[in-house]
């Protein structure tokens, strides 16, 4: 059966298109809301958008990155499509889920949760499986099957870790500030906890360290860039440790420091028209 | 006495930092906030960055215009700063001041009321002679002579009149979606009333199209942009009665309509880059 997508919002901007969406996801078995940046029509003897997907961080809607990136203005030029999910389930009242800022919702991990209680957050299904195929049901204009994907910290791990797991699916992935290996940091510990139970070899399949060992033959080098004056940078997000594991394995990837930058927005509208155009590359436009 | 600034965060973005400060307003009677965006360090050599104030529309705060509208890439570029004030006076506890969204708090129509309960609206002492005075004791880079003004939709009213209001202080204005005739649309009207009293002759000083009559010999063309698909057009902003009142005084206006685009950050987003530079070369930059 189709899903039917509402159409919440709609606002012109670079030529293009920000649309917001609601659907009822029979994945997290409630309504979900993404975003979509349509660039300006293609000309009419040319092939559809291809699809770049952001993953949001902590706390964040599919909002956040639409409204404060300034990503539309280089998608625009280069004709990609921006498609921004929610970062977890919401409404379900799951005893507890809003407690915290860091774990339930709006911090989905971007996995398929195997514990009783989280048994709706299964992001990683969601944005992998669902999301492309409501983009194909109903958007003509884009073409899901040439995917990009990056994100933002919680995001940036979600990125990695869909990207390296699924080779066939994506062309190119980057990331800002990523959880870079959540099995060994208190944001991810916590969460995979819960989600995941006790066993730590079952967390293993949502790190990008562990991941890129098992998977190193990647089609594109992965950019990642990194504010040094992020407060999160060597409890939480330690991409030291992910470039150490491509080292180990020989996958490409661009590890950038930027000085002086922050874990916010401001630092992502800076570097985001370089993430872009590396995508693009890969999408071959 | 010099007025005490606290810096309360501070974000590095294009090479410059966005800052927001906190300090006791003497004009308004309470603490207020405003945003500064520092461009990167100009040479030894060079001079001090001018400025460029940002008024923001209804129920707005200093945060708005920094983190939607993507000014920064190319105020950093352009070498030129950017002030964003909040746009009423806040924390005052004044009866009904947060009963309606487009009047009281944030929403402060950038003007000096005089009706006894409202006595702390001193939008336009604020901006216009507060603010100046609190940047030159406290920021050593920035050099408040040289200074130009726009904003969006109530801050279009506030950047437009205070511009013809005081030729000596800014070089340059320009508007996205400014409400052009205050004094006849309901917006308009609601705050006059309250702020102003029933003397609607009093209305006249706050209003684009009564001032251009009185002043306009104006230094430079005033640009301003207005979205075709904004719903707010025809019953609050009304740009074409100011294109006619420039018309019928020989001021010079660009008024360009934009097919398609609303009234949102979106909007402004898309054109920002040709108002910064607007303002970049009046300002002789």
């Amino acid at each position: 059966m189709e899903t039917k997508l509402t159409e919440i919002s709609s606002s012109k901007l670079f030529g293009g298109y920000n649309k917001r969406y609601r659907h009822f996801s029979p994945s997290l078995g409630c309504y979900m809301t993404f975003s979509v940046y349509f660039p300006p029509s293609p000309p009419p003897t040319s092939h559809k958008f291809p699809v770049l997907y952001w993953l949001s961080g902590l706390t964040c809607t599919d909002e956040n990155f639409m409204s404060k990136s300034g990503a539309q203005r280089v998608a625009s030029s280069e004709g990609v499509a921006l498609i921004a999910p929610d970062t977890s389930p919401r409404g379900l009242n799951v005893e507890g889920e809003a407690d915290n800022w860091d774990f339930g919702v709006g911090a989905g991990f971007y996995l398929n949760a195997t514990q009783e209680k989280w048994k709706n957050w299964r992001m990683y299904d969601y944005v992998v499986k669902e999301l492309p195929q409501v983009l194909s049901e109903n958007c003509p204009q884009l073409d899901p099957t040439r995917a990009s994907i990056f994100g933002h910290s919680m995001g940036g791990h979600g990125a990695l870790t869909i990207y390296l797991k699924n080779p066939d699916k994506y062309k190119s992935a980057s990331a800002f500030s990523p959880v870079s290996n959540p099995i060994n940091c208190p944001w991810g510990q916590k969460a995979f906890t819960n989600y995941l139970g006790g066993n730590k070899t079952d967390w293993e399949e949502y790190d990008a360290c562990c991941l890129i060992e098992k998977y190193p033959d990647i089609s594109a080098t992965i950019l990642i860039d990194q504010g040094e004056a992020d407060k999160f940078l060597h409890e939480q997000l330690m991409p030291n440790k992910f470039e150490e594991a491509c080292r180990k394995v020989n996958a490409p990837l661009l590890l950038r420091y930027q000085p002086g930058y922050d874990h916010s927005y401001y630092f992502i509208a800076t570097f985001i028209d370089d993430h872009i155009r590396h995508h693009a590359q890969a999408l071959n436009l």
